[in-house]
């Protein structure tokens, strides 16, 4: 096999995402995986374009995320055994400030992600040690770096910043935004097949087990309902979103909780599965009868509205509204929900067309465009390989 | 003098408003004062109908509140002497989950109120403090006590919850919404002189060092931009307002800070303040040159344009806006920039209305009828002693 190929990896708190690509074709992955359940009882699914399938559990539990590393290097080595991975590309939560693009890893560019770890200490230290696995065991690979927060730093500084002293703005504490290779997937999307919209002005709702959404101005981000962290904005699966910070002053004064036990409040055991009691999965609510599942959804959709409004009033209004990510592409409910009475901003659902998802979810004569759109983040991953690799 | 008299104390962190009233009329007050600076260098101006003006600087700078307090006392005393005071109205800032109405303070009321200290720990204790003195100084009067909570207590749940575990909510942690007196005023005056808007969907921006937004509909509040403390959403004079929770773990964990800490940074140091790094007075701000004033400004309209676009999706489009508070009703600027390319929402400012103050800054063919109205929480405080005497 003469052809050289890029791996994209994509490590989540308790997942390890990869797909697999030829270098010269611009095409679909030839393979796609996941390890999930890292920590506990790690597994491994992959389906090889060919349509083989791999299924297994992790040998050792206790490995974490470098075991679930050695597990995808194994599934490339036995898909593809002379393979030659020219460049391994990692989605990287946090690129700081002034990180607006991706970039070609060296050891002080590590150094310099690694001092990021106080902004994303969830996600930044997993992302790297990613990056460790990959260089042992592709030494002569590129190892490219694409951040979730590059996409949106074009923001106009009154969706940058907070209300606190300057000097916390100079140190750091900014509106990142997250999500950025799903927006940067829809905005190229949109670019190709909507040209009139990518234009214009949209709101994309990423809803997964993480969920935010941003507003786009010809294709750049304006603004975006996470802020400094990956809990602010919607709520999600097991996260609060937006909260009042007098709570969490009441926690430390009143309950006697320390960071990590916040951390763990708001980051693990809120969002859907604490208003629901139930679960952090939109299908068990939506499949449940217990009026807490039903209000836990209510609130989800609600919060999505609130925030529709607020970015449509960051970019004077709105000209579409794009649904993605594992809620936004399959749950014709919530979508219905958030478009619920919301004429008033120009949005009419076209309730059949939302039934089988779209894509066009428009109601004839509605004046917003609202799509569903499958994003695709392993894909940007791959692209900024390709255009690393042509550099 | 034969006829009787309510007094209205509305104490704030380092100030006590205070105003005087005929219990017979509806009418305007016949004196309102202030002492101001309580805790540093306390300072006492009132002024009677009749056009007498008392101004004085306190002997004791450490006598807080119960000092002011004592000065409202000797400065009835010497402008009413024989005045029969049968009702004294405070305005508490916290009533709990279930107070919908002002009340008729008993011992047992009193301690139910004490234990909501932890949910305004900064705000409650004064309240209660000026209560206390009151009783002392007229232990005949009714105390009545309104609260800045209780017209909110209506919101639909998707607005009183958090996204936390429901026994947050069931304890307490909810979103209560401040600055009630004044969209209970501003709600009334609507009924009175535009009965036609009283019945659609309004936003009521009250703009002063605090700061907040309410969504009413038939008059009833809907939603708040304010949460569970006075330090949620908006910007404001010293206070960050909306913050992500994140920043405060960061400030925890990184910075080491403890509760009363962040406290003193996000209540004291934010806000206007601390973007400008000059004052938290608008019109200091606005007569600045500096850079960094200009940009709180724009962080400020920003922030209630954002939270106007929430509201609005809250409600179900938009019908009014109505400005109130000392900004909103004096900075014709801040006015016009909220406004500014808020045509996709229905608002239409009329400029040379806006200079005037209007009170309609409607231009023509505005489909959102905007106003300025000035708020009089006074007047609420007065018309709720009426009603108890009444009862």
């Amino acid at each position: 096999m003469l052809n050289s190929f890029i791996l994209t990896l994509n490590a989540g708190s308790s997942s390890l995402k990869t797909a697999f690509y030829d270098t010269a074709t611009g095409g679909a992955s030839l393979m796609t995986g996941q390890v999930d359940r890292i920590g506990s009882a790690p597994h491994l699914k992959a389906t090889w374009a060919d349509g083989t399938r791999v299924e297994r559990d992790l040998d050792n539990p206790q490995a974490g995320h470098a075991g679930a590393m050695k597990a995808v290097l194994r599934l490339v080595e036995e898909g593809a055994p002379e393979a030659r991975i020219e460049a391994v590309c990692h989605r990287i939560v946090h690129g700081g400030p002034d990180r607006t693009d991706s970039v070609v890893l060296t050891e002080a560019i590590i150094k310099e992600l690694s001092a990021l770890a106080p902004y994303a200490p969830l996600h930044q230290p997993h992302n790297l040690s990613g990056v460790r696995g990959a260089m042992e065991a592709f030494p002569d690979a590129l190892q490219v770096a694409c951040f979730d927060t590059a996409f949106h730093r074009g923001h106009p500084w009154v969706n940058d910043t907070f209300a606190l002293p300057r000097e916390y703005y100079d140190k750091g504490v900014r509106r990142y935004g997250f999500h950025g290779l799903s927006y940067d997937y829809i905005a190229s999307r949109l670019a190709a097949d909507y040209p009139t919209l990518y234009a214009g002005r949209v709101v994309v709702a990423h809803l997964g087990n993480g969920a935010s959404m941003c507003g786009l101005h010809g294709g750049r981000s304006i603004a975006s309902t996470m802020g400094f962290s990956a809990v602010d904005g919607l709520p999600m699966g097991t996260r609060t979103g937006q909260l009042d910070p007098g709570v969490l002053l009441y926690l430390m004064t009143e309950e006697g909780m320390d960071a990590a036990a916040i951390t763990d409040l708001i980051y693990r055991r809120s969002g859907l599965l604490g208003l629901s009691g139930l679960s952090n999965d939109m299908r068990t609510l939506e499949a449940s009868d217990d009026p807490a599942a039903r209000q836990a959804i209510e609130y989800f959709t609600f919060r999505i509205r609130r925030e529709l409004g607020g970015l449509a009033a960051a970019l004077g209004g709105i000209d579409g509204l794009v649904f993605t990510g594992g809620i936004g592409e399959h749950s014709a409910h919530v979508r219905a929900a958030v478009c619920e009475g919301m004429g008033w901003i120009g949005i009419d659902l076209d309730r059949q067309a939302n039934r089988t998802h779209g894509p066009d979810l428009t109601a004839p004569g509605g004046r917003v465009k609202v799509l569903t759109l499958a994003t695709d983040e392993e894909g940007v991953l791959a692209r900024e390989g390709r255009r690393h690799l042509a550099a």
